[in-house]
């Protein structure tokens, strides 16, 4: 927590407009980099392979977007950082493992990820398969050793994390994903695979910031609707920056949903209206936090930043 | 439970001459086969190609030797089929999603599994990856609505699960199996495969069963014990009969092993010793269920007959 103290001491941590990201986010990243540090194998533990191929994808320098959400909502909620982030890491293992099973060869076939070679590219695809397999089981033994709120049971917790991460969230948007490659689809087929595949996860995360502060049922709902809206912009946006950006801008390789036939928010409303409803769905996040009074700055500047983001 | 009660009013079930193990086998297969049907999202739930795959694989003719040996640790200790059967079918779907991803061209790339096309052969890779993916968050899902006993904590069995199917155990197996193909391996380096790969997975079973009945500490220790001497012989005897049985008796390819290269007992220490030492393993687990007094019956006659299998 002492990382999260202001070095500004006349400022108010429930004025937006002084909210300092940059400094939430360098805080949050760094006890999360700890805290994963801590509970993973370490890389000379045996089989060695298996434990350097996790903490390669792991530790590839991803935004840690996701934990930052899940601490964000829980300071909004009176929570704690120590508290939430066991739950903070066993979502971003959860997003890692997504990630490496995506790349594979069989799914997006990408060699490219964060400006750094794919896990298969590097440990082959066995490992690279394994060691996803592995970061899920690891999100559950992690998620397994947070502290219970009074509100909340630890099931409550890991029903929470395993339902958006299986077969009728996350996974359920790859899926689609996959099936709808060289296909067109409707607007409405396009948002039912990002809310999954994005939004889920996102929505997941703030939920249980929430949840490990012990948050009230009107905050847990203002979490969720903040969370569906912000994961959805989340993955427009990044459609956009696929078709707007450079491979070096965005660290993998740009252009790719274009080139995989992949139904995108631009290819199907076009560039100016796809940044609107990004826009549209960032203010309803906004509109969701009312509830929060203000006392949640790190989230609104979130939603800020992302919409805002060009990688 | 009305299918565990017994036809033969006289017989005593603490005799274990007199165990009708086919029965209990029937029973708890039946009630396991239920559970799952009930516990998965429908062949038809959208995106059906997933749920599918899951049930594909998941009801694919499995034996249900690890459910059954978690009902049988529950019955031992006093516990309920109904108390042990979410452990039971969460330990099942990770068996199912390994048995999927060690299938896979990138893996053991086998084409039969218990008589029937492998899921990838049937559904494509990409899929086959989700689909195992799906089954070990549903695991999870699963085991989250088991009820607690009073010395155990949900965490306890959450840990236990993901512990047992992580990267020191099931995993740490299956890539040391990988790393190992092709390679002399000693007795003791085939012994850490086997023990991680197999032996891991059937001792979970059995503690989580033991667990669900509340079980004591000593008879937690001494299903620890069984199940790992059951499971290092189950897998011994597998190795046996890769090399005695044909495809058909398998329903999956034999003398698979030794074309792949695989280190196995018969390979190493001959087919005679082999078998001794699954007879040894047997023995070692039988002495440990002691404490119950010879009121695991059911555990007893599930050793003898994985030890005398042929398929």
């Amino acid at each position: 927590m002492k990382r999260n103290s202001s070095k500004h001491g006349t400022r108010s941590p429930i004025q937006n407009a002084t909210f300092d990201l940059n400094e939430f986010l360098a805080s949050s990243t760094a006890a999360v980099n700890d805290a994963l540090d801590d509970f993973l194998p370490s890389a000379t533990t045996r089989p060695t392979t298996i434990h350097r191929a996790m903490r390669y994808s792991l530790f590839a320098g991803g935004k840690r977007i996701r934990p930052a959400l899940c601490l964000a909502a829980a300071a909004a909620c009176g929570g704690t950082q120590a508290g939430a982030l066991p739950l903070a890491c066993a979502v971003e293992c959860i997003h890692t493992y997504s990630l490496i099973h995506d790349d594979l060869p069989a799914m997006d076939n990408d060699d490219y990820r964060r400006g750094k070679l794919t896990n298969h590219k590097v440990f082959g695809e066995g490992i690279a398969i394994l060691a996803g397999d592995a970061l899920l089981t690891q999100a559950f033994e992690i998620a397994a050793q947070a502290a219970k709120p009074p509100r909340f049971s630890h099931l409550d917790m890991i029903l929470e994390l395993a339902r958006a991460s299986g077969s009728l969230h996350l996974i359920a948007g790859q899926v689609a994903d996959l099936e709808g490659e060289g296909r067109k689809l409707s607007q409405e087929q396009l948002r039912y695979i990002h809310e999954r595949k994005t939004s889920a996860l996102l929505s997941c995360s703030v939920r249980l910031g929430g949840m490990s502060a012990n948050c009230s049922a009107a905050h847990l709902q203002a979490l969720t609707t903040f969370g569906r809206n912000v994961g959805l912009a989340f993955q427009v946006i990044d459609d956009i920056l696929d078709v707007t950006q450079t491979s070096a801008q965005l660290g993998k390789t740009a252009g790719k949903d274009t080139r995989a036939k992949k139904a995108t928010y631009p290819a199907i409303v076009g560039l100016a209206e796809s940044r609107r409803i990004a826009e549209r769905l960032t203010r309803k996040a906004f509109d969701a936090l009312k509830p929060f009074r203000g006392r949640a700055p790190a989230l609104e500047a979130l939603a800020q930043h992302l919409l805002g983001r060009k990688s």
